[in-house]
């Protein structure tokens, strides 16, 4: 298979730096769509695969799964989109396409595995996919997402994770404008989490374990910020949501909000992949016909659903632009929790 | 307040054995329904009651929330049930009418509390109140259900808690002929979630801890019988099942049966109170969109639902039928498992 030399930003071994490299992507195939990356996305997975871990990195690693640019090559049968339109990739590149999860536009649930935008199991040339911290990727067209013209498009790119993670389980869980939805943890999901939420009229409380993020998340759309910590605010809210997206990404408690949930609600888990330490009572969910659930990304229907909601909407993703060469002290910062709220990388800054 | 006294079977302490005893019903108001109680179940509940396992019992205790008789007498505001007509009454004799839950059909979730058969508090005489195990009840026409009349009385009783609580998740979580559905634990509410789960047109399959109760099984209606402690089993229905329903009354792993939960699927708890040890593990739950949710009885409604769907579908519990006088042996045999399905109380030994 022809392939075309491609300059990247990725790292060689799990404690090495990411530094610029070369990759080869494939010439165009009939279906796939080449994209100029212009700006790409820093998520948590990034670093956490970039350093193996969660064990699995294949080296060299390219990093980036919420890419946007421009359409610069099409094959001969793509009909999605032509050369100059805007173009955006997520998390997944790939799928069976033929499972009961595929054709029910559950690509993320891909009975025999989905292809990962970066680390995945690359069909076309044998090795493991790479991610958006390059200049050009090429995707088969069906993973492809059509991008409105009226964002900001670097603020676009978070939308493609950060953005279809919160926004699969509002949709899923039938968040509207009767509903009552809680978020635990204001990162990059978070923060798109009470903005979708927001978006589709729910009133809307975040939990945070102090004070100091209120005035931030009420600019952000919050109703309401209600302290975990704090016992008189936590009982102040008790049974009252449909849903609690939970972004968390370490251990937590999460029976306190369990506590908060209405009859039939249902607290959803996006960002904390362990065993539910302390454990869970099925007490308060039993009596209440409770769930705890967990959900990952979404579809590409689901994903291009909402990207156009926050075409129509004018939501995007508050951030911070880096230059590509920036990604290690971005990935210290993110450790730290030291972002508003998602790092985007400016990927001119890679052509220099 | 009239009252009338009532024979009845109680408990006078936690320590002390069921016996006979008298206690005041209330004469009818103008909605009550009273009822002579022809039959009444055995449900584990009544024995952890009477035993105050739970604590919170208030003494003399007389338990029985599986009932099943014939109307003595009416107020004159009643219009669901005449004198003469079969009747009968689950878990709930109580509850607000007025919160949300109770406007919605979901008595069960009453806000304010429902009030129990027996041992809740009763509104009209300021006292506890007393169960099935009596002569006769009187309760508010809106509790009371009406029963077919084509289905053998005494194995309709253990239909009103039993069958409800494993109906109200089936319908809660949609179960029909496409549905694939898991049961765990083969008991009066396990057998009975083989029964109904058969009836709406589901293919079901038991799990047991032990290959001794296939036969049985697949008599009730089961398609399936996987053996948990069998590896090899267990793998083979992995990702297979939409709904499980689990009625196991002690703490158990979960973990293996959420690995058997279809994308979407549900495992919902109806037995066991406690805490979920071993800890319940996120991964399969986010990467498979799968819940752990919990369900107590059923609605007013949804138990009429039942009554009039068993009706149709000649639907009873398998029962042994016992003597009031047998309750203390029944209890212990109970404890061992020792009973095809359920025992239900033949009240006229009562009179004797
Ligand atoms: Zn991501
Ligand atoms: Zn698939
Ligand atoms: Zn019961
Ligand atoms: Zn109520």
């Amino acid at each position: 298979m022809e392939t075309k030399n491609t300059k990247a930003f990725g790292a060689a071994a799990a404690d090495a730096s990411l530094k610029e490299m070369h990759i080869e992507r494939r010439q165009v195939t009939p279906k796939d769509i080449e994209i100029e990356i212009l700006y790409c996305g820093v998520c948590h997975s990034d670093l956490h695969t970039a350093r193996n871990d969660w064990g699995g990195t294949i080296y060299p690693v390219v990093p980036g799964h919420e890419i946007v640019g421009r359409v610069t090559k099409v094959g001969n049968e793509v009909t999605k989109l032509k050369v100059g339109d805007l173009a955006a990739v997520g998390c997944l590149v790939d799928s069976c396409r033929e499972c009961d999860s595929c054709q029910h536009d559950l690509e993320q649930y891909c009975l025999n595995g989905f292809t990962g935008t970066y680390n995945g199991p690359d069909k076309h040339l044998g090795l493991q996919t790479y991610g958006g911290y390059s200049e050009k990727v090429v995707v088969d067209e069906h993973f492809v997402l059509k991008v409105p013209t009226n964002l900001n498009l670097a603020a676009v790119a978070p939308l493609l994770c950060a953005g279809i993670t919160t926004w699969s389980p509002l949709r899923h869980w039938k968040v509207g404008k009767n509903s009552k939805v809680a978020v635990v943890g204001l990162g990059g999901l978070g923060h798109m989490a009470i903005k979708l939420a927001k978006g589709l009229g729910a009133e809307v409380t975040l939990f945070s374990r102090t004070p100091g993020k209120s005035q931030d998340a009420k600019e952000l759309g919050a109703d309401a910020v209600v302290i975990s910590t704090d016992a008189e605010q936590m009982k102040s809210v008790k049974g009252k949501f449909d849903l609690i997206i939970d972004t968390v990404p370490y251990v937590h408690d999460i029976n306190p909000y369990v506590a908060t949930l209405n009859i039939n609600g249902t607290h959803v888990l996006v960002g904390y992949l362990g065993d539910l330490n302390p454990m869970l009572n099925s007490v308060p969910m039993i009596l209440g016909r409770k769930s705890v659930a967990g959900s990952v990304i979404g579809g590409i229907a689901e994903t291009q659903e909402m990207l156009d909601f926050c075409g129509k909407h004018n939501i995007v993703s508050e951030i911070e632009m880096i230059k590509m060469q920036d990604i290690n002290t971005a990935y210290e910062r993110m450790l730290k929790s030291d972002v508003r709220y998602r790092f985007v990388i400016d990927m001119a800054s890679l052509k220099k």
